[in-house]
């Protein structure tokens, strides 16, 4: 029987997930970040085990081989990835654990953990989203196919995820993240599994 | 394009729906209550629409016959239906309105708006129902059996609903219902119709 959440945040860069999870782990203790995988050399401000784990690129792919990621990706030249075991361990501790992803490792872990709540963080791109729709009669034929080809392609990311959250300002962004964890903690396929546990004797 | 939320909440009596949906037309102005008609003759306390819009038998059997009703049920002899126009026009007003009807009318209400957010409140039930099921093993086969039944019922009554709130400590609960309330406007589905209808130019 295991109800604590895991959260998964995706989002263009720019969005914010960075400062958005940083806010979050300092409101709520029982939250811990999936520190993930990398081969990208740590920057001076960095820390091992905290930021991320460093590691090199053979013992990267031993580890994919080994499936040891839940989901991994390549970014400029480095891999990144979200260890199995580490999520694991959190859940069985009873943590919630917030994971930083893109929309191909969401899709992922979405197979192996079907119930995680999936947030998608934009910025202003949401709003700028809607005024090139909604503007789009006053280009040419060419320009506006673009726009709507790109906005379609946006707009089938997000449709993946549970919620959209737009960060303009910061502080209601945390009050509707703190409200989204707080209210799946009611979602009844949740409450109900704490019964339907004793009903079955698990 | 309409993204406010129509609120259903039901529960068994003792659970404190009353109360909880007092606290919340207090706290979210833009909340209104839906105002049911009804045949029982008015408590003194009681304002003709406000409390219920007070109507006789003839009236409610003649308003049952337009379908008048978005759902309607008979307790100890009386009538009491939600009136199809009075929510639609709240809606119609970009106002968030919130219903306390009954699991039959709830699934009635579902058939129509199913985008509406239900919620099923419970006091102290949804605990004793696990003590419950935990203990039958100490209990006599009969017994065990009408327990697990009755525990059946109940877990599929609540299974309808998106939210199972348990109403502990009203504070808490209030929270709780303020969380779902905020998060649900962040729902996927909310988010992008707004963006779809200036895809789709609605």
């Amino acid at each position: 029987m295991n109800n604590n959440l895991l959260i998964v945040i995706s989002g263009p860069s720019g969005a914010g997930k960075g400062t958005v999870i940083e806010a979050l782990l300092k409101q709520i203790p029982e939250l811990t970040f999936s520190v993930s995988a990398t081969t990208r050399p740590p920057r001076p401000s960095e820390k091992e085990g905290s930021d991320y784990f460093f590691i090199s690129k053979d013992q990267f792919e031993a580890w994919i081989e080994q499936q040891k990621f839940l989901e991994y990706a390549v970014v400029h030249g480095h891999y990144y990835g979200t260890l199995r075991h580490f999520v694991l361990e959190k859940l069985a501790e009873k943590k919630e654990i917030i994971l930083d992803v893109d929309v191909q490792g969401g899709a992922r872990i979405k197979q192996e953990f079907p119930d995680a709540v999936f947030i998608f963080l934009v910025s202003s791109t949401f709003h700028e989203l809607k005024t090139r729709l909604i503007n789009r009669r006053t280009e040419n034929e060419a320009a506006i196919q673009e726009r709507i080809e790109d906005a379609k392609e946006e707009l089938r990311q997000m449709g993946k995820y549970d919620y959209i959250v737009v960060n303009e300002v910061l502080e209601e962004t945390i009050k509707d993240m703190l409200a989204i964890i707080r209210a799946e903690k009611c979602r009844t396929t949740r409450k109900l599994r704490e019964v339907q546990c004793a009903l079955s004797a698990c």
